[in-house]
């Protein structure tokens, strides 16, 4: 057993504290990873708080990991000690359904093994990145390329694959109209992966407040929604539009902004269902989806197409002892754009 | 002026009446269609309602509409005096905007002229086909080909595009699994032409009251929504499901059948929003569409493949002075599976 200092929680009210963690011995395919830097993810508040579901406290989370490779098992083939690596939402799958033979690992249909809050093949529940080590089957490690800092790759894991994934999939690039809902740390990546695609990129964000970052990170355009204006001028304009936004939002209002055979895609996960009204569909053959992060291979992909693009985060590292505070600026929207654990500070 | 006689409602509740309306003298690229057989359908009832919005009555409905051609205008170079012709749930569109020049006609930017309770290019309020004659411009009217009675033909135009154009566009054929919610006029069409498609074909239907006609019609497997070990039976497992339900149905339970990258398309409209958990989305990056009849080039690509397949809708052919009760008999659901009326009875 193999021990890890680490920060957790005990509950869905409680501030994390420091915590001993133990990480399994490494079996023929692991990989020890020394964990440089964890990222923040909305998802690690929802589910420190127990919002979505019930939780097995003390609870570590963190699924946006980046470190080096410090031992490796008996057959690991791909990884050798000193690699840069990274770990994103899940360390593990069924691997025989048709989904994981796919290469589409997110949607196993036995579920995959989430990084944290889940349970692994041993019976042994899994906890997260704000630690100092962690052990992963080599199939779930990715490669992070070397012009891209250790820090900045930590919350592609997440944030990156997130919004990659489904630009991707419908095919956002030249000649395209992808417009991007919520300017968070999921909508920044997108701005920034949609623009290097060769898509050109309209931010709508609530207000025009972080408009000149927007800009910055490649959009063209960059409205308010908070201004009705927005929601009639932009009508029928989009191919595609990726919602980032966690909460119940009026998708009529935006669905009205798609082309024929557009699609809006969720990738922020509301608690609540959302109202859709059947007509904003019809009326030009629009589709409403959702997707979720991204597999193993196209997370390489997305690791080496932000090297090729020179597509980083934007981040504020921060130390263990700021996680609690971290929390409370991120649920405030106080964040440009993602927070990052240095976790040598653990 | 042309004179035809009609059958129409003066308001929401009251009976269906004789009438006498005009259609316009025919323009150069006008076609003078003698109605045969007009289709019941569903949105009909709606309209003559008033349960979509406001109508300006008499109202004369009937969109789906097979007949001759007895006179042609000056410049009509596709029809000739005496062919057999069809025209769906709409006359016209502006052509110019970018759907229309992809023949997408029936989502025109313009909005399209629909068949009835429309207003035309000339300022006149269109009347449908529960009529004896019609004039239509010859771009959107359709041949019914030779081997499709004319009889049958009517449903084709709204029924048999509504549903083809969804299992074509989202590529229903051989290796493929769809379901069928609801075996109404729509329903029954989209079992038929699925299946002639090469779809592996499943009716997901309240009761088994209609499983050995669905069987019938093509379908492989039949299912009563009303057991909930349906649900738990079929889940993850079609590619495509067609919604031809115009009510508020569960939709998240709709979702969980679908596979990885599967689609929902909603061609029934129910008036009031379907909730959406956006989990049955993103859980297996599903997505929820809508489709809307078909463009012109499309119908006629219907009518040809019905021909070739030998698909014809399930009919009950009824005089003009039944259209009343027939209403009252779609709206119990007692129909099988499209009532059609003949025209010569007006």
């Amino acid at each position: 057993m193999i021990t890890a200092k680490a920060r957790a929680v005990d509950g869905p009210d409680t501030p994390f504290r420091e915590a001993e963690i133990n990480r399994r011995d490494l079996d023929t395919n692991d990989v020890l990873i020394e964990i440089k830097f964890a990222g923040i993810c909305h998802s690690d508040i929802h589910t420190a708080h127990g919002e979505w579901g019930e939780v097995n406290y003390p609870l570590v989370p963190g699924h946006e990991i980046a470190g080096f490779v410090t031992e490796v098992g008996a057959e690991v083939t791909k990884y050798k000690v000193g690699d840069r690596v990274g770990v994103g939402c899940m360390v593990d799958s069924c691997g025989e359904c048709v989904n994981c033979q796919k290469g589409e690992e997110q949607y196993c249909l036995k579920g995959n093994v989430p990084t944290y809050a889940g349970v692994d093949k041993y019976g042994e529940p899994t906890q997260g990145g704000y630690s100092t080590h962690i052990v992963v089957t080599e199939d779930f490690v990715v490669r992070i390329p070397d012009n891209i800092e250790l820090d900045a790759a930590a919350p592609l894991l997440c944030a990156g694959i997130t919004t990659y994934s489904p630009l991707q999939h419908w095919g956002a690039g030249p000649g395209k109209k992808v417009a991007v809902v919520g300017m968070g740390g999921l909508g920044h990546m997108a701005v920034k992966i949609a623009h290097a695609m060769g898509a050109e990129v309209t931010v709508l964000s609530q207000s025009l407040s972080k408009k000149e970052d927007g800009l910055e990170f490649g959009a063209k355009d960059y409205y308010a929604t908070k201004d009705p204006e927005t929601f009639q001028k932009l009508a029928g304009t989009f191919d595609l539009i990726i919602n980032t936004v966690s909460a119940k939002i009026d998708m009529d209002a935006y669905f009205s902004l798609l082309t024929l055979d557009g699609t809006l895609v969720n990738v922020g996960a509301p608690a609540e269902p959302l109202e859709v009204n059947v007509f904003s569909l019809i009326g030009h053959r629009r589709s409403f989806a959702g997707s979720m992060i991204g597999g193993i291979r196209q997370t390489q992909e997305m690791l080496d197409f932000c090297a090729e693009h020179n597509i980083a985060p934007k981040i504020e590292v921060i130390s263990a002892d700021q996680i609690d505070e971290a929390y409370k600026r991120v649920l405030a929207s106080d964040v440009k754009y993602r927070f990052v654990i240095d976790t040598s500070t653990i």
